[in-house]
């Protein structure tokens, strides 16, 4: 006679749940403390390494926080984190080129249209202070492509919408370093990009959402065709951009 | 005279850090095995206890996994894991259902119109049957719903594409459960919601990529119209699904 094998979740990860269940349904608030490890190792009947264990489980998903090295905290997780995250399974998963071109062929204009109607002050004056520097360093194809990374960042951010910002976040950190090749490559790409980027921002600024979102579909279709006249493979799994690994 | 206090990062992020970096890099790739606890404990000079916690946040992150409790090696991150906590993170932000509504806008009428490209037969023949299952369950509300959320998962998988697929799950955990209330609420909204399904099906089984976009766009138009006319406020923080979070 012989048994299955127990399929139960270690109790560290019950225990994480089980907080986890209590912040997101609300009944434990951003800022709000947490038990000490004692306390929880009493609630829960388990001993503390296991309390340890669950906690630093809550830290990695960034719904809580340890304050100075001490007492627990409900946290807000770090979106950046998690898009970081999304960018890597990406890479893992073999995401092609293309799929990521068609991803934000969908998103990249939504968000220059709702920048055209919700943009304050302060984020229209930080388009126009990138398209200065763009302009200055026009020669220089590694700052432009860091340029070009903010500004579409920019754009996202100006749209007021978090859920379109996170979504592209990690498409974005994949998407546009991919362009350095091109943007080194064709020696008219830098102009090109200067101009549809001043198109999108003057559309922005009047708040022309209908103008803002047609020169952004003009400028991720732009994209594509500077891959493919680098010769470059839209069918190849996009690699991890050197150099951007550094902040975790 | 005093010291500032020393910030490095503990010993087993960076042991979990320079183990993802192989794998992000492709220098170890999926389904290679990884160093045993001690040739670990060797290789990095740390003892075993700061191998195990590294080991742990590596696991978590989705990039190795266990056999049978035993001997680890790469493997490439379950996307679900990632949407559920991408959908987590937005809840405690407090998206707005304007905000998640705006993104599907983007998002959904890309992936009817990529489906009717790239839909296999199976999936074409997955779509059929849901719609079958939704007329048969009509005045049943609450499947309903279910059959509403797995249909346009369907679609999205249908494209083919994954970063799209990626994007919009967790976006669609939180979009369409909230629309239980319109489904029940409404008399009309269940068949408004097959005939624009049975629409959105004809045109991605006969390839018509424009018509499927176009009625996915006026399907996502009439959900905001429905939660409008039920009185529901866009600008209101979505709430976590009830019931869905057993699926870890």
């Amino acid at each position: 006679m012989s048994f299955a094998r127990l399929d139960r979740a270690p109790g560290y990860r019950l225990l994480a749940e089980a907080v986890e269940r209590e912040i997101l349904e609300g009944r434990l608030k951003p800022g709000e403390r947490l038990p000490t490890e004692t306390e929880f190792a009493t609630q829960f009947a388990v001993n503390r390494s296991t309390v340890r264990e669950g906690i630093r489980l809550l830290e990695e998903s960034g719904l809580v926080r340890r304050e100075e090295g001490r007492r627990l905290f409900v946290a807000r997780p770090e979106t950046s984190a998690l898009a970081q995250r999304m960018s890597h399974a990406m890479v893992m998963h073999e995401v092609t080129f293309r799929e990521l071109w068609e991803t934000m062929m969908a998103l990249e204009p939504m968000a220059a249209e709702l920048a055209a109607a919700n943009a304050t002050p302060e984020q229209i004056w930080a388009l126009a202070a990138n398209l200065t520097e763009t302009r200055a360093v026009l020669a220089d194809r590694q700052n432009v492509t860091r340029l070009d990374i903010a500004f579409h960042a920019l754009v996202a951010e100006a749209s007021g919408n978090r859920a379109l910002l996170l979504s592209r976040d990690a498409l974005g950190r994949l998407f546009y370093p991919a362009f350095e090749a091109v943007i080194s490559g064709l020696p008219a790409a830098p102009e090109r990009l200067l101009t549809a980027h001043t198109a999108i921002y003057e559309a922005i600024r009047t708040g022309d959402a209908a103008e803002a979102r047609r020169w952004m579909e003009r400028h991720i279709m732009d994209f594509k065709r500077g891959f493919e006249r680098m010769g470059l493979d839209l069918a190849a799994p996009i690699a991890l951009p050197t150099g951007q690994e550094k902040t975790k």
